[in-house]
């Protein structure tokens, strides 16, 4: 199936070099096509390492070693498989992945711990290790390629191919942080995942790469969804290669480490951002804004239910401010709520108030904001001080499309 | 917009009358249409009363209310408004309901509280009090209906009208249960709402009544979804009007007291069913069975986590057997659960067997089972004896067609 480019795509940025870091691709042919398919970074020693996976409990092989692997902090290598997912494969499945590590390893010199492996596509069945060896060699062997290569290469439905790019002043050394993802959550026909990958030159070490992480992932890839399906293999990894120059960063107190936790939000977000605007059959890109919760917590679960409502979802996709959808997904969100003091608003324009439709309410700018490709969703909950904000795309026919018309 | 018919109708059954029961329907015009949308049941003095309802926390007026009416057991009449839900409309819709209650209670002579009043369609437009009144009036002095004129206006986007009749001997007495329903979920465009009446001569205990419904419920309505909306005003009231002549039934220890039982879960899980026969762009009626979970309510979880998948149901409706979707619905339902103890089948024919895709497993049969009507998953969780069935539809075009290409 030839996927139409989404409308909601932007272009690739222009992406610097990241020291440290050197990326090559190569065909592994996983299935039945001519593209590259097999993903390989080389990563400085002394690189750090962090990470944030799935919580899917059926998770793959790739996920439980990589959770291992971000815990000891350190990598050499990255390869990244595209076409099938290897999960839910069992033994046969660990075996491939063990194979990759441990033949990058023989190639660099380095443990096989320090080589992380992630797998995209096909569930179920186990990854072929005379591809992946081949696959593999070709990669080692071959001439380094650009970020858009590499980004390219990771996707498998993607209709774009989606990068960032943003830098920090750590004291007077300028750090850059390069990421590449694909995907839009549980991504089908037959594939499986969200990979995110982000690249620096910082020095940073392990725990407090993952501190940015984790921090960073809670209020970007935990805020979108496009289908609620919790993919299999879901993971984004960081990877600094120290090479900046930079004093090595341990703490947000060190000088630059407030604001390399900011350009770390800034990049997850932005990749967040891409996945959605590559959600299966997206039309539109919404932003769900929700105020006056009893947390942030709190009102990032409301947000959520109110983005993954297919009714929200298919009203916007059909240019209809329908807030009594809004008031329905509030309401069995299952936090605290109060009918009676819910505030509803579409592009800046309220449409209820305090539990009440407005007397006065002009549907005509609201018509005019969802004609737009960007639609604001705006609920106030009346109820305390919790704020959060959560990203979706419309659900359209393209998405039975893809999901149900194709058979893979 | 005209729906055709749902190819998963059944024909409305032939339903005798239940003693102490009369219908009569007439025309509000609550929206701009030429049909009857009032609905009026007269029930005998006497009559016990038993309801579930929605947990949506934006509820209903009506909701509200009738959960303060089911705790004093009694009923005299019920009236039912479609095309207008009432919900979302503060004060003025509680205003249109007390209207509604003091006017059939003057003519009874009977207490406003023994008059249920349930409403559904459109959210955040109070029901009008004019209409209404007049509506009633009409209702009151028109003539008695048949259970097929009732449920037929009762419903609103519905494509058949849904009834279900069921009989249980307590001790030598034979007693009739009659059910209507409407809706299927939180159904559109700008509809909300599953509402369900079932009407028994049996004489009943409120308490029991209570209990029998609230039993009933849990393995019926409650393992039903079509789109994973919960409407703010789903509503299932049970009314005994005792007319049968059997001894009075206060527990399942009474002689009849679990056939009465059995004969409550019985229509409650045929009326579920229909709703589900009559989801929104249906073209399957799906039967997820989970077994070896740790317990029932887990699996009725992990069941619901099936059927709500977007990717699950698009793959049903696209003839896919593509368990690798139901693994990743499993792991995302936050249950317990090991991916190398599933075990995944299709219409009774093993797809994958403790973790692993079965080598000798045969598409052939599964295809062909998911070319009919009725398709069956099952999930053996293989960690206890936790067991649950739960039903849904497939995810279709019709869906997005009725949700986004039609403005209310």
């Amino acid at each position: 199936m030839d996927l139409e480019r989404s409308p909601l795509a932007l272009p690739f940025p222009d992406m610097p070099d990241i020291a440290g870091v050197t990326l090559r691709v190569a065909r592994a042919r996983y299935k039945n096509w001519d593209r590259c398919d097999l993903t390989y970074a080389e990563l400085a020693p002394g690189t750090a390492l962090a990470g944030v996976f799935t919580r899917n409990i059926c998770c793959s092989t790739e996920v439980e070693m990589g959770r291992e692997q971000v815990a000891r902090g350190a990598a050499r290598a990255l390869v990244v498989n595209a076409g099938n997912s290897n999960a839910f494969t069992g033994f046969r499945g660990r075996e491939a992945v063990e194979q990759i590590m441990g033949q990058v390893a023989d190639h660099l010199g380095c443990e096989a711990a320090d080589v992380l492996v992630s797998s995209t596509g096909v569930i179920g069945v186990p990854l072929p290790k005379d591809k992946a060896r081949a696959g593999v060699e070709a990669a080692l062997s071959a001439e380094a390629c650009s970020w858009e290569d590499a980004a390219a290469t990771i996707g498998t439905t993607d209709t774009f191919s989606k990068g960032a790019t943003v830098s920090a002043m750590i004291g007077d050394v300028r750090v850059t942080l390069n990421g590449i993802i694909k995907g839009s959550g549980m991504i089908a026909p037959d594939m499986a995942t969200m990979l995110g990958y982000i690249f620096t030159d910082a020095a940073v070490e392990p725990a407090f790469l993952q501190d940015c992480l984790s921090a960073a992932n809670q209020g970007s890839f935990n805020c979108i969804t496009v289908d609620s399906d919790t993919s299999t293999s879901d993971t984004v990894l960081a990877f600094a290669t120290g090479k900046a120059g930079n004093a090595p960063l341990t703490s947000p107190d060190d000088p630059g480490g407030d604001a390399f936790m900011a350009a770390m939000q800034d990049i997850c977000r932005q990749l967040a951002h891409l996945v959605v605007r590559d959600g299966e059959g997206a039309q539109k890109f919404i932003s769900v804004s929700v105020t006056g919760a009893t947390s942030d917590d709190s009102a990032r679960r409301i947000g959520l239910s109110i983005a993954n409502s297919p009714l929200v979802k298919t009203a916007i996709a059909g240019g209809d401010a329908n807030w009594g959808r809004v008031v329905m997904a509030v309401g069995k969100a299952g936090e605290p709520a109060d009918r009676d003091k819910l505030s509803i608003a579409f592009g800046g324009v309220w449409a209820a108030r305090d539990g009440l439709p407005l007397p006065d309410y002009d549907e005509a700018p609201v018509a005019k904001h969802l004609e737009g490709r960007e639609v604001d969703i705006t609920v106030d909950i009346g109820l305390g001080d919790g704020r959060a904000t959560v990203w979706t795309c419309d659900l359209t026919h393209g998405y039975i499309a893809i999901n149900a018309d194709y058979r893979s």
